[in-house]
């Protein structure tokens, strides 16, 4: 599947623990700085106005090889799948030049009122920019 | 299943990101609380002397409530399965009082070499540690 | 000088960076939890109808000695000067029974009013609730 | 005082806190890259062969302004001071365009050797490599 937003994560000196390698806990920051830019990109979520925005159900990561200081890595972010009450985001962290992956993580967003802090449909709006953005994307109905 | 190893979680001020709850990669780092003081305790690991122990092959959590600053939770690790060359440990983050789960994860380890910085097999000493401490862990041979 | 509030501390795994000890920032965020707790239980803050609070203006830490997983450690935190637009907080990172310094730190507080976001004068009923708790303060009318 | 050395900051999700600004304990980790960065390409640290390097003997900050997930910022290092057990670090978080400062450090660093666990004093080559590159340093030959 192609990926069609990317971000370059700066490593920092803390994220190295003491087994000399990025902390398995640092990584789902990473997924972090991708989904926020790709949520606020693609959703225009995180304005100041937004009271419905997107949290997260469930995230699986597989760790493939030990990310260090000195890797030059991005994380790239795309949606695998859309139903009516959540969506499928498929991410990896991956080396800039030679597209090696170091973990590749799926996350299951629902919609959020946090006005009301509670759970809400996926916005029909969403859908349809997602869509846009990112081409083949299953689509169902029930979630 | 019944659950025999338990640390209470700090929570810190900053583990709580702008959308006022807990954010989704500090709920790895309770869950590193747990599974270190289980490792150090159930299997020796982290003395200075060891270059064998454990790192994590892949990992997933079900976010089930919204985590606050004035929530009184506890990590709660237990080992479910063995194989030869991994084992999967259960991990939930839960009220103190009413054992309310916030977050429940599964996460599997692999043996690892860190002087040569390679996988090796789950020693058999481990095995029977493990299943001294947790009880009923189902055993298979094959990962 | 005498400390009369003390919060144990929780250090996790990725709390050490690659040398092998507590990372710089991490005291930073050690030093938090004891702010948080001192204000939330001597001026009643962190509530969720306060729209005054507290924030930091400039802090310093002394590092004295190195600090790792194992360390049993509590952060003790008073207040040493009132001013009428800013106070001054003590805190020291200390072994709980030897009471040896890991490290030291004075932090200027000024009020913060979070619903306008602006500078506010340090309120009569805080300088009363803190020199109840900790007795001997100094008093200083200008900052 | 100009500054020769510069790095943009990636700014995380869950850097901002509870009170919707950057967390203080944060600007420590921001200031860590931009030394890390620093040391490394001045001093040649943070190679694998390396056992003697630098650590933190104090720092102080000063917070001038909030700082929020859509600002662009960068953090800029240099020396100040050289003495032979310690120099003085000058960092500032500051906006990318206009050069507005959100806040200032001063840091002491002394030498150590992590191989023995002790302090060691500051290395000719160390002094001169600075001094190359900071030009105008204060020398100071007692602590």
């Amino acid at each position: 599947m192609d990926f069609f937003h990317s971000e370059p994560i700066q490593i920092r000196f803390n994220d190295v623990d003491p087994l000399g390698h990025v902390n398995n806990a640092v990584f789902f920051s990473y997924f972090d700085i991708g989904r926020f830019n790709y949520f606020h990109e693609v959703l225009g979520l995180y304005n100041k106005e937004n009271t419905e925005g997107v949290i997260i159900a469930s995230t699986k990561a597989d760790f493939r090889k030990e990310l260090g200081l000195f890797n030059n890595v991005e994380v790239v972010t795309r949606t695998t799948r859309i139903g009516n009450k959540s969506f499928d985001i498929l991410q990896q962290i991956r080396d800039i030049t030679t597209k090696d992956i170091f973990c590749e993580s799926k996350t299951v967003m629902v919609g959020f009122d946090f006005k009301n802090r509670q759970t809400i449909p996926i916005l029909e709006s969403w859908k349809k920019a997602i869509i846009e953005h990112d081409g083949e994307v299953e689509i169902r109905s029930i979630m």
